[in-house]
């Protein structure tokens, strides 16, 4: 059984971290493994949504300790090893946002440290009921410094803050309400919810979405009018689109479009 | 009957986007009277707030897509009319917040694509009970991506990813919990409930709210320092007014201030 | 009695602004105390926490209005004194978020103006319900331009931005429903709820939290890469920490840390 395993359905990607034994632990040969995945996806076009979710009892616990420790007994303690470590993860976090398809976390049981990370990271996120989110690193004495970047910029700073330097767990209800998830649902409609999700998604003209996400990202770091240049200029050129020309022919004349040929 | 209506209620004035067959579409004509409007506006500091609203069933359901698609007939096939198009669209949406005065938006029925970016590009907004919101352009395959830059400064990255992708309306709860607007209110009490909002921001002395208003968006996209020494200089220049002199001296000897003279 | 008193325990240094006759007002005095004892707590690293309150019936009122109106006296009507005051006011904000321990703000009464900014520049609040919190300088012709940026930095912008202009306020409940406090408690269990938040944040190792607290701030205002390069070198910097070494190993074995040496 791979470490990671693929399963499309229509057009949607679903990804499931497959090493239940270690909670879905981004060792080094999980983090390649989603690394190469989304490589293959960003050529796939006619794939219009990804899942990704965990196998087993949680969605993902972070990185993994125990290869971390191994890390130590280089000569230089371990140092060049973990740098090498960390931009890897930072690398495939932002992978995910450079994917032209948007991605759903599906999220349950425990996702914690850099697992909270890879929730933060992706465009959308269901959890189910009882799921407990935390970047809880610095209970052993790591603070989750990469885990925050992402954090940061999904839920208000105190409330990042808060989780960050007492380590505590929130629940999924409170994840949704500082906005780290979308949804929350029964944890037995957990896949089919999120499922649902990724088939509207996937409904929509896919190179649209593509333009969206891409400059979704592009234009929230930018200041105001920047922003607005550059997103004229993303507007123009999905304006020009075959698609979205018998889109809005088709929204005028009340019929569905015909985005088949 | 003008596009655009202006009624001045004391201090306040009232503009009403008046295309109601058309549910008030940002048509060039629509966007060239509003830009005028805020022109004026910028040169009437006796104007202290404005409150923009929509005739008929709606508030705003965005760009007119009839003229856009007529647009396609230029030998270009639109693209230099469209970049134009969008570009006299930011402009006036950066006027909003240029504007010396606070600009309150009162929404009902629905406010979408570029009709809730207008919501989102004003500095309050106030909603009726039942009104939708939504950035669904993604539906007939044109991305909300300048929405998004207003929408995306309103409310937490996931949420506003959601609406841009799902095309899904919120209602107006919703909205109110994530940050889009400020009051939620029945929709008899509309008119009345964000006129009063507008006497009270009227009531305030005007070259407080002026100067507060422009500071308020400089300094968000400063990095803290630069926007402490900034907002330092701002508040000396406000010190310095003498209807604050009056204010701050009414206030210690526990009278209304007297900012008539 | 001093006009800021410090009382430490354990690990936890308590201060309490004591001029409860001006409602904590931050004089000339006030500032210049809470500057001398945030330069001696940066130089202190077995305090790992820090708790911020008022004696009285309130937290802060911001400025003191008095001094400030006396200092119009001067030649130039006080500019050069509101320009230094405004800066010393500024620093003294900036160097709760420098300290390499967490701040807690415990809140009671109400915090009012740069009262509030205090609220909004700690790392972490606590509130009594029935606390209520206003940034309402614009009632009397000054804005709250400086309290806003760090009020901005806390709540959704068009919430920070009906609070400034309205000069109303917020309960508790409302503030932690927008991101400006942590926790709501009963008024009578406060200081125990603060102490118990602060006791947990000096229960992790010290340097862990030093190292992520001046993380966060830096990082949060970066692009996303270059905050995870940045935090990436953080992260090394803290896997060589001899006391995160042990915390991992303690971790992966099962037992408590042992930190002691």
């Amino acid at each position: 059984m791979a470490i990671l395993e693929r399963n499309d359905t229509g057009a949607v990607a679903h990804l499931t971290m497959a090493a239940p034994e270690r909670l879905n632990a981004l060792s080094d040969e999980m983090i390649a493994a989603l690394q190469a995945e989304f490589d293959r996806l960003k050529e796939q076009p006619d794939v219009r949504a990804v899942v990704l979710s965990g196998a087993g009892k949680a969605f993902c616990a972070g990185h993994d300790l125990k290869q971390m420790t191994a890390g130590r007994q280089a000569e230089d303690g371990g140092r060049a090893y973990f740098a090498d470590l960390f931009d890897r993860c930072a690398q495939m976090m932002m992978s995910i946002r450079a994917l032209p398809q948007p991605v759903i976390a599906q999220v349950h049981g425990i996702a914690t440290a850099a697992g909270c990370q890879m929730v933060a990271s992706c465009d959308l996120a269901v959890a189910a009921e009882g799921t407990r989110f935390g970047v809880n690193g610095v209970n052993i004495g790591l603070f989750c410094s990469t885990p925050m970047v992402a954090l940061s910029r999904n839920i208000p700073r105190k409330q990042a803050f808060e989780m960050l330097t007492t380590g505590a767990f929130i629940d999924a209800e409170r994840a949704r309400s500082l906005g780290l998830v979308n949804r929350v649902v029964p944890a037995a409609d957990l896949e089919r919810e999120t499922a649902d999700l990724a088939a509207t998604l996937a409904s929509k003209l896919g190179k649209a979405v593509r333009i969206g996400k891409q400059a979704f990202y592009e234009q929230i770091e930018m200041p105001l009018e920047q922003a607005y240049a550059y997103t004229g200029d993303v507007m123009v050129q999905n304006m020009m689109v075959r698609e979205t020309e018998e889109g809005i022919a088709a929204f005028i004349e009340k019929r569905p479009p015909d985005w088949s040929q």
